[in-house]
């Protein structure tokens, strides 16, 4: 017999569990970290597996956080300065990345507790991580708060994208997997991938009295 | 040298390169089909890689959807029926669940002409996916209009979780990956994952005069 979980059984479960269910079984993640300055160029850098594409023309990006916690200090420096990275975590960083969801304070910066090197290019207070192999620029659009839980929807506008220049396939599509990017599961688990296909674009198929033709 | 883009070298590039870039340098996505039906009963599934984890308690997820193309029949349903379905895209259907992306009319039902199979638990007017391990019923909460690009992002509530009574470790982490779920690169890239590691709840390490303590 599968599991079969209602509302109020994830209700009274136990706090770590229910953590690790929800946070995990709704698929694979993103893994990034998002890198930050206050205009006094103090750094700071946090895990992230929220980063979700919004549209391709204009280049937006979309990332959820809850002021409440750890990443709080992400949101401030983005208020502060506009601007943020997204750098991809890959399997030479993947532990350093992971202990930047450790609370230190706001004085201290994940580039030196995580031995992680900060990098910057155009983009006027937001430090890349210097051994990421996907880095993209970030700058501030908007942001919407989610009254369900107080979360926050940011979103934001890509200024630049820097990456290896043997990635890209003749019709624009970057591998990243080649490019060492991970996936995590839950809080915790971080996974290396194995293409198996790209797919072509649909079309329908040949459809008489609304049922498929047969070939 | 590596690739260096701005957002006016993204901006003037070809329609298909800028899209499959944008959507997939952001890192690994969801791999999802989504389920619904209007309160007549008429099916519509699609699939999804833009479902983000919200929230544990109550427990959230969300998606992004762009009213103005294809998945519009998924946002009718539901705002018709109020509720829908989450099913994990996995490597035995992954060919079924692409072609869900092909514009048929709202007629159609792509379990039909993809050869998925609907099954009903406790939502009503909500098609799961049989052939998925992974089935989490959806309520819709709220929506937030996206004013930078005209998307939509949907916000439910888990109203169950149907999975493999075999998936769960003793902390209540399903293993998603033993439940064959994919994970999608761009718009059309299938990847089976391979964990490296579950790494422990990260605490700050000690630190004298604001630096790491060498050991």
């Amino acid at each position: 017999m599968p599991v079969h979980l209602t509302f109020n059984d994830i209700m009274v479960m136990g706090k770590i569990p229910r953590l690790n269910l929800i946070n995990t079984i709704a698929g694979f993640k993103s893994a990034n970290l998002i890198g930050t300055a206050n205009v006094a160029g103090r750094t700071n850098l946090a895990v992230f597996s929220s980063v979700v594409h919004l549209g391709s023309k204009p280049p937006y990006l979309g990332f959820i956080l809850r002021p409440t916690t750890v990443p709080r200090h992400t949101y401030q420096n983005i208020k502060d300065s506009k601007y943020y990275t997204i750098n991809n975590i890959t399997a030479n960083i993947y532990e350093q990345a992971h202990h930047t969801s450790a609370k230190y304070n706001e004085q201290i910066s994940e580039f030196d507790t995580c031995k992680l090197t900060p990098e910057y290019h155009q983009l006027p207070h937001a430090p890349y991580v210097a051994e990421s192999t996907i880095k993209i620029g970030m700058e501030y659009v908007e942001e919407y708060h989610i009254k369900a839980n107080d979360t926050i929807l940011v979103v934001g506008k890509i200024i630049e994208i820097i990456y290896p220049d043997n990635l890209t396939a003749k019709d624009g599509k970057p591998d990243i997997e080649a490019a060492g990017t991970l996936t995590i599961s839950g809080l915790d688990g971080y996974h290396t991938t194995q293409q198996i296909a790209r797919l072509a674009y649909q079309r329908p198929k040949k459809l008489v009295n609304n049922k498929i033709a047969k070939t």
